[in-house]
């Protein structure tokens, strides 16, 4: 097709949208912090992103700029827009996923569910919304936070102390007694065309994604109340945000059924990884469809049911080699997507989909293909 | 995973392994003839293939060579073997896929379903074996021939008379009744474990091939008389060639329901793209688990029916950028192929393959979004 779609990032996100892009005629760039990333094969400049010429040099020539990350600061962001830079997330969207105060208020004034919230800037502020909540919270840094960090549970205004030091007003939520996660994703290309992918269920084990059920269980109909909610409240979020390219809108189903948006992310999400294997289009096509303005493809499911599981490095640091070997042997209908990346403790470095008609099944095939990536004591 | 699989020239075909290769982080290099072919992304040594020390300079540091095309001479690949170099497939089996008199001798020799055919040194010779077959006969020269070059219906002798002046002999084989083209293709590693995709129907026009059909109309049930005899056939051909990696048996299937074997290609082909979409394990990922004696993955369909369309460049040269979009719009469950070649009319520049439950339904939206590409002229 020859179009030029710029990542700044270099991430095993960045990784994923490669063979789609190959398969599509996209000519994908990667602008990395370094050598050696997870999505180095594609990187034509190593940079610094906070720097706004090297950014630029970047992007000139491509056709339009997206991101394996959402940690390019502002000015730069803006910079590139200034400079007459396609840059999909815009900077405007972007600022939501940055920082979650104003992400909380901007979803607040549309309307959309979200847990009850405060912005506190000392322990009394905090010590009030515990006293108001229940005698708990979940104490959050509007910034810089992923998987589990810069999250804490906190049931007095001291426990937030080491935090306020910085000076900067933190996001206090309600901890929501929630049956379960669930993630919606969405993409939606400039000129308005949106696309949702099923509703799945999202499994986490010490705040990292462990596992990914699509359709989340119980949402298998099309007239499914679960599904129609989060697609509505998706959209909402999408339009609402001005969000281009892929979205993830992160979900509690509360114990008593409300659904309310968690987290965002505006990019290619772990919560869509199963996508590849199990939707006619992925994510990563989709987001390249997406910020190129071209038109979106068919999201429906391949099969039933997929599921995704994580492979996390272990307690040995190392190659995984060997253990490929006996993954494929073991499960040949399992498909196994690896990161380049090397194995610390519970970094992400893989992940395994299995597609097929029956959830558990699907399930079991899908948990014992990737726990043969574990180490032998554990197999 | 780490490995490297180091592929002789750079067309579609090596293109197609890479989106496979970065999934099971496999390290693909690409020797080609030059800078701009279609897996250009992943060229690492550019060189002539008939020069052993070129190709044994791109072969260091790779764990296994493998193939785009059969054409890398014998002296060259026996010269990387003799270097230690692990070559899959081998020179022994390229070699039947490299001169049709030899396959068919093979072939003859293990009691494999062949036309008639002959090996002819001049007209005399030709025109025995037309009389004796009913006035008609199909001359092939032994080599070089591929997408119908090489290939001449004959009616007397003297219609070889150009082929003949090379002094070489010609193979001769009569001109098979057939009702319909079929295509078997299977994978098969050093270690000996073989996997069998479903019997293919492959429709030619011009003696290219056109529109593959997955599986073969009525070969769909798991006791089919027809897939039974393909895969044994195919088996045959892997075993008693020595074939590793992917192999395509075209057969022809005869108006009195013999299977014959027409042609072989010990590589991916295009018989296979569908593959892609419509199978657990593409061919392309197959063939790198092969070569690389990895445990083989599953080839069963991911859904009932997947047909594959050809893209080929119409009367005008050019870019078929802004087709892309139109094929998009109106095919949102296409998936969409490109080669990254330029449109020379009739070459192969991409392929789209849609999958689902209903066969008329998927060949009339393949065709059509295969159709999306042609010129407006035509639409």
């Amino acid at each position: 097709m020859g179009q030029v779609v710029g990542v700044i990032g270099a991430g095993q996100l960045a990784r994923m949208m490669l063979p789609p892009a190959i398969e599509l005629d996209i000519d994908l760039r990667v602008f990395a912090a370094g050598r050696g990333e997870s999505a180095d094969r594609a990187v034509t400049e190593v940079g610094d992103m906070h720097v706004l010429e090297e950014v630029l040099a970047f992007a000139r020539g491509v056709d339009v700029v997206t991101f394996d990350h959402e940690h390019v600061p502002q000015d730069v962001l803006r910079g590139l827009v200034d400079a007459g830079v396609a840059v999909r997330p815009g900077p405007h969207a972007l600022q939501y996923a940055q920082d979650k105060l104003l992400m909380r208020r901007r979803l607040a004034e549309l309307g959309i569910p979200i847990p009850e919230w405060a912005e506190v800037r000392d322990e009394a502020e905090l010590q009030a919304f515990i006293d108001a909540n229940g005698g708990v919270a979940v104490l959050k840094t509007p910034r810089g936070g992923y998987d589990g960090k810069g999250v804490r549970i906190v049931r007095s205004g001291a426990e937030g102390a080491d935090w306020f030091e910085a000076g900067e007003p933190l996001l206090v939520e309600e901890r929501v007694d929630f049956r379960r996660e669930l993630a919606q994703l969405v993409a939606r290309r400039p000129s308005g065309e949106i696309a949702l992918w099923p509703i799945v269920e999202t499994v986490q084990r010490d705040g990292v994604c462990a596992e990914v059920l699509a359709p989340a269980p119980g949402a298998e109909g099309a007239d499914d109340r679960l599904g129609y909610v989060a697609a509505t409240i998706a959209q909402s979020v999408a339009l609402g945000l001005d969000v281009t390219g892929v979205l993830a809108v992160e979900l509690f189903e509360t114990t008593d059924q409300r659904i309310l948006v968690n987290e965002l992310a505006m990019r290619p999400h772990n919560s869509g990884h199963w996508t590849i294997d199990g939707s006619t289009t992925s994510q990563f096509e989709q987001h390249l469809r997406a910020v190129l303005d071209l038109p979106l493809g068919d999201t429906g499911m391949t099969a039933p049911h997929a599921v995704m599981v994580n492979v996390l490095g272990g307690p040995q640091e190392g190659s995984y080699g060997d253990r490929y070997e006996r993954a494929m042997h073991a499960h040949p209908d399992a498909k196994i997507h690896s990161y380049g990346k090397s194995a610390r403790p519970g970094r992400k470095v893989g992940h395994v989909t299995v597609a097929g008609p029956e959830l558990d099944d699907v399930a079991y095939r899908a948990r014992a293909a990737a726990a043969a990536f574990d180490d032998d004591s554990t197999v």
